[in-house]
């Protein structure tokens, strides 16, 4: 972690001493008056100046006809005025050394033509003051350490009769590439309890962007879990840089990523002038920095809520401790159903908790203390005695809290229960919490959940999250002294140019001979042996099979002469055009596992890898694995360890285990590959890759590069 | 649908005109006392008699020593008295001609022992007397419509500063087999305004169980969708019977089964008395009678909100109409993400809706209405244009409606748009809904849903309830004229034996021939023909392959003969103790799709059977569908289809169709045996079985059956 006293450039935007707000206004129901009162009601302690011509001043506030005539330093200006205005506004502001800006204003790179062009005239102007400059379109932020509300958000009102209820001392922050979802997380987590420090809402990002703010959340000391909603990164390389602080701090990044389906795509274009992206590269590049992705808004703010109040778990065994016997049956199973343990308890902590619950309550595991020892301590006792046992890692505490009169815990009691869990304690109310409970509850430091799934997922998050380690950074080698560029012959390579293209990468490949007349096939049949396996070659056909283009299990030199004729033949009937390179002639690989890898480059993530297991798995199961090239031999042994698959690799059904390490191997130097040559080579696909037993190797048995198109 | 008039033997237990509270207290904490106010305080309109010994009163109304002494007729007694005192009070009750009776008191069979003995006794009592009785350990009932609150759970308690918010017509019923949950479920329905007839904890199930109870929901005319929530089924029968008539008069059962996982299945053995069967058979008979099957309380509840406020959909397509850009890209992956279609909206339909709302909206789907075509109205007569427009079958509304003061829509223009509403209009708030906007919109008849995943669900499950048919009945043939038990002549039958067992039921198989002398051996190969496979038989080796008891591929007389020899080598070495039956020669089989066909008997609902994709796919992906045994071919095709693999069987990439109707006959053929022998088959395995390009049948390759153990 960093140092925190250490200024972060954005310190001066998020805390800052002095706001003008340009196009303040005296209308209280519309933007720029709602902003200022959000403002004025959480009590920011900086000064604020309102700039209007129109008005002498608003709400008891001096108002100035223009910023240049406050004459004092501003950090931050929020600018509330028609588009066709921001740009003037925001040279003014340059002028007179206003650190950053915010624009509100909508009407820019969301509408297209000439208004996309003055969103470029902004970013422009962030790069050449130096103001850095937040939106358009944007829904501004919230501090709410430092009480600085600059947002209309009305999820930052205050209200007199809804007290903040406070359950954490650790922090979310939030980034989101929609204000809308941003201020939903916070008005969610607010309801749970969840202290804030910011919450941030993006906008068309002219100039910050995500990336940037989730920079400072990493770095910022007072942000402990950070929530982050995407519809499309623009500032890939800083965003990066922030997630790879992120892993290595060990600060949790939850995450959502909008877009997935082909009608959030066409909207995502639409919506945020941004293309949303290939989501596989995005949940490749989450996993491998460890950010934890939720699709579901109550789900990640339970994922918080349990991130902020209990530590880190050791392993994954989970005791459920309950008061309803029906209710622990149902927790232990949604527990269960994310692959996490609910093992029985030792004789031993069974004969003490038998101590504590009457006869009719079950010690094993889910615990069931009934409702009786809930008044006799009883539960408080329990989870105490589980939190000091080595049996158990997490606690799932399974009760009622809709009750607005009584309460099941004291305070005294669990308090210090509470502030001492060396484990998880994490407690789900099956009817709906009170206001009355949460606020009890709250004083413990204890956030009450409701929903039964998310909070297993949570759990089974916390558990991965805890035994995430970041793989070593896998430098990207130089160029290879030898230009591969001379083999992108054709869009599509055959395969041969392909094999060709690899074997000048170095990666080892079979012996194979391009026969490109019959009167040489003898010869190349007596080096490759038999059985062989004779395949047609043309840049022009992509897909042999296809066309018959592929014959296997040749026996006989007679065979082979036949084979070669009918594979001819067959090439000229489907595709007479095709521009045939020769046959390939190829020793019949040993039998494996088939495996396809292959790399495609992402329109935000450049080069990618990706592992599954091949035939008909891959296609119906759609079991592969995707990662950032390059990986290390290291994280393509773990990108097969993920897939469903990965015990046929391990010796299934009494089978030989298979070669990892040389897969593994293959795996890393393809995605080498890939790195090196992303200018060039857009896709690599090696289908299949047969697996041979361990010691015994690979055998790549199909190639294809595609060129990057110009 | 039954008649509304008709009279049912329970309508005196749930809609009783007198009640006895037997152990009526005035201590208003503990549970009796808790009762009767609870009961006072909903208005019940019949008359109330408290029976308690020690008071000549309690709140004003008359209490009295003995049933006895009561002196007029009574339709359900209340028992809320010590367990050993149980029993007696009941065959007072039953003496007098009470009708119906609830034991809320437990110490029963949940605590086993003498304790278990009284609960028979009590079985006894209700079939001798005709009185019919619900418990013991339960937590009685409400009936909402009839103000009958015959339960202590406060759920039920009446607070005029918390007027009941009522957004639907239609009404939910619940069964469930925890008290707790029971009333939970009904806790959350209530915040979402969901309209309830009974809720009803049917404690130990001693004589009215829940198989009896779903009955009563499912012919009642004022429940319109059921909530069930089991542990393990007692009644049996009345549960199949009551699950096929709601499945015939289309009344939706919503389902949560618990005890799936193995920590889940030890609690529910030691809380309810009974084994929690194996949750594969339950799931099922689900399957069979189109129960909703749902996992989380929340979801459950939403699903039953849909289902009271929304007719069913014709189709699968959804329009997500939206305020916020990227809260509605995820309410399309949401919706997407459960394999609904989000398609794009026609030229037509999109021009009209550009005139609604503003030139940044978007009128694609999602159509993003933007916020300020909310206070102009366009969302409504968006929703209406869509309500319309046989493009869309569904429409998700993503809006925030978290204010407690403004709302977005105006009842007298959204009521006529719900009240008409020709398919399913869901509004999903991705702010916390404020209980303002929950109760403005219940005026309209809308219930505003929260959980985004929830409602995806939800939207799921009713388009497959709208499409869900009952499969006619599958009559079990009488069984068969000749007797197979003749066949079981051992615990595990050998592969030849068990073959034996399905000719003799009729089920086609290749012939073979099992040779017990080596002399044999050539005869019975040259009857094969090459290449054929030898098998070990022994009806101590159920798994040939383990002791290298299977030889393939076998093309000569010669390797025939030393395949011979080794296969009784290596089983005497392995199994030195092994009686051995001889060596099966079998043709090799053709080339075809691998399935496993299979059957077992569940405790609770008796035969399945079960059919699988054969080979890794089954194990690594648990790609099997189960059924209640028997199923008709159509049935056994419908359960093909549902298996992830199923491309497999239809031409994939290129392969021959494989022959379904061959293969449905021979699951329908198995299922029927194992329905007709039930009392000595426990189970049958064919794996594999190849099914063969359409018209070419199946080939059964191995087959074992398992004897029901005496």
């Amino acid at each position: 972690m960093l140092p925190a006293d250490r200024q972060h450039p954005l310190d001066s935007f998020f805390s800052p001493s002095s706001i003008a707000i340009i196009g303040a206004s005296r209308d209280g129901v519309k933007i720029p008056g709602l902003l200022l009162a959000f403002m004025r009601k959480n009590e920011f302690p900086g000064a604020i100046y309102p700039v209007n011509p129109n008005y002498p001043d608003i709400d008891g506030l001096k108002c100035y006809p223009t910023i240049t005539s406050i004459g004092q330093p501003i950090d931050l200006a929020i600018v509330i005025i028609p588009a066709r205005a921001v740009l003037g506004a925001l040279q003014e502001c340059a002028a007179v050394g206003v650190k950053n800006a915010i624009i509100i204003s909508s009407g820019f790179a969301e509408e297209g033509g000439d208004s996309a062009g003055m969103q470029d005239a902004i970013a422009a102007l962030a790069k050449q003051s130096g103001m850095r400059i937040s939106g358009p379109n944007a829904e501004g932020f919230f501090n709410e350490t430092k009480r600085v509300a600059a947002t209309f958000s009305p999820t930052v009102d205050v209200r007199p009769d809804h007290p903040r209820l406070l359950a954490t001392k650790r922090r979310i922050g939030i980034v989101a590439q929609s204000g809308g979802i941003g201020f939903a997380i916070y008005n969610r987590a607010k309801a749970l309890g969840i202290a804030l420090s910011y919450v941030i809402s993006t906008g068309n990002e002219s100039d910050l962007g995500a990336g940037e703010f989730l920079d400072y959340m990493v770095q910022d000391s007072s942000t402990d879990v950070i929530l982050l909603f995407i519809e499309g990164i623009r500032d890939t390389d800083k965003f990066l840089a922030a997630a790879r602080r992120a892993a290595e701090s060990g600060k949790p990044v939850i995450v959502t990523k909008v877009g997935r389906s082909g009608a959030g795509e066409r909207a995502a274009a639409s919506h945020t002038a941004s293309m949303a992206g290939w989501t596989a590269a995005y949940d490749a590049m989450f996993a491998k920095y460890g950010f934890i992705v939720s699709n579901d808004l109550d789900e990640a703010v339970t994922i918080a809520a349990v991130l902020t109040t209990t530590p880190l778990p050791k392993g994954d065994r989970v005791a459920v401790v309950t008061v309803s016997g029906g209710a622990g049956i149902w927790g232990a199973d949604a527990v269960s159903a994310q692959g996490l343990q609910v093992p029985e308890l030792s004789d031993g902590v069974q004969a003490t908790i038998r101590g504590l619950i009457p006869s009719y309550g079950s010690p094993r595991n889910p615990v069931d203390i009934t409702a009786q020892a809930v008044h006799s301590g009883g539960l408080q006792k329990t989870i105490d005695l589980l939190d000091s046992s080595d049996e158990i890692d997490a606690i799932l505490v399974v009760i009622s809290l809709s009750s607005e009169t009584r309460m099941p815990f004291k305070k005294p009691e669990l308090k210090p229960v509470i502030d001492a869990q060396r484990k998880p304690i994490v407690f789900w109310s099956y009817t709906l919490p009170s206001n009355f409970a949460r606020t009890v509850l709250a004083e413990s430091g204890v956030v009450v959940l409701s929903g039964l799934t998310h909070v297993a997922v949570a759990l089974r998050q916390l558990v991965q999250h805890a035994k995430f380690k970041l793989p070593p950074p896998t430098a990207v080698a130089a160029p290879a002294l030898r230009d591969l560029s001379a083999h992108l012959t054709s869009a599509t390579l055959s395969e041969f140019d392909s094999k060709s293209l690899l074997r000048a990468a170095g990666i080892a490949l079979p012996d194979e001979v391009l026969v490109t007349e019959k009167g040489a096939l003898d010869g190349a049949t007596a080096k490759a042996g038999f059985p062989l396996v004779l395949k047609i070659q043309s840049r022009d056909i992509p897909h042999k099979s296809e066309v018959g283009g592929v014959r296997v299990n040749i026996a006989s030199k007679e065979e082979a002469a036949a084979a070669y004729d009918a594979l001819l033949a067959s090439a000229l009937k489907h595709r007479p055009n095709a521009a045939i390179q020769g046959v390939l002639v190829s020793p019949m690989a040993r039998r494996g596992v088939e495996i396809i890898v292959g790399t495609m480059l992402d329109v935000t993530f450049g080069p990618m890898i990706m592992v599954g297991l091949g035939g008909i798995t891959t296609e119906l199961f759609k079991d592969v694995v995707y990662r950032p090239a390059p990986v290390s031999t290291d994280e393509a042994a773990s990108m097969l360890g993920e897939l469903k698959a990965a015990p046929l690799l391990d010796g299934f059904r009494g089978a030989a285990k298979a070669d990892v390490p040389a897969l593994a191997g293959l795996i890393a130097q393809i995605s080498q590959l890939a790195s090196q040559f992303s200018g060039g080579i857009a896709e690599i696909e090696l289908n299949p890759v047969l697996v041979h037993p361990a010691g015994e190797g690979v055998t790549i048995v199909d190639a294809l590069v595609v060129r990057k198109g110009t």
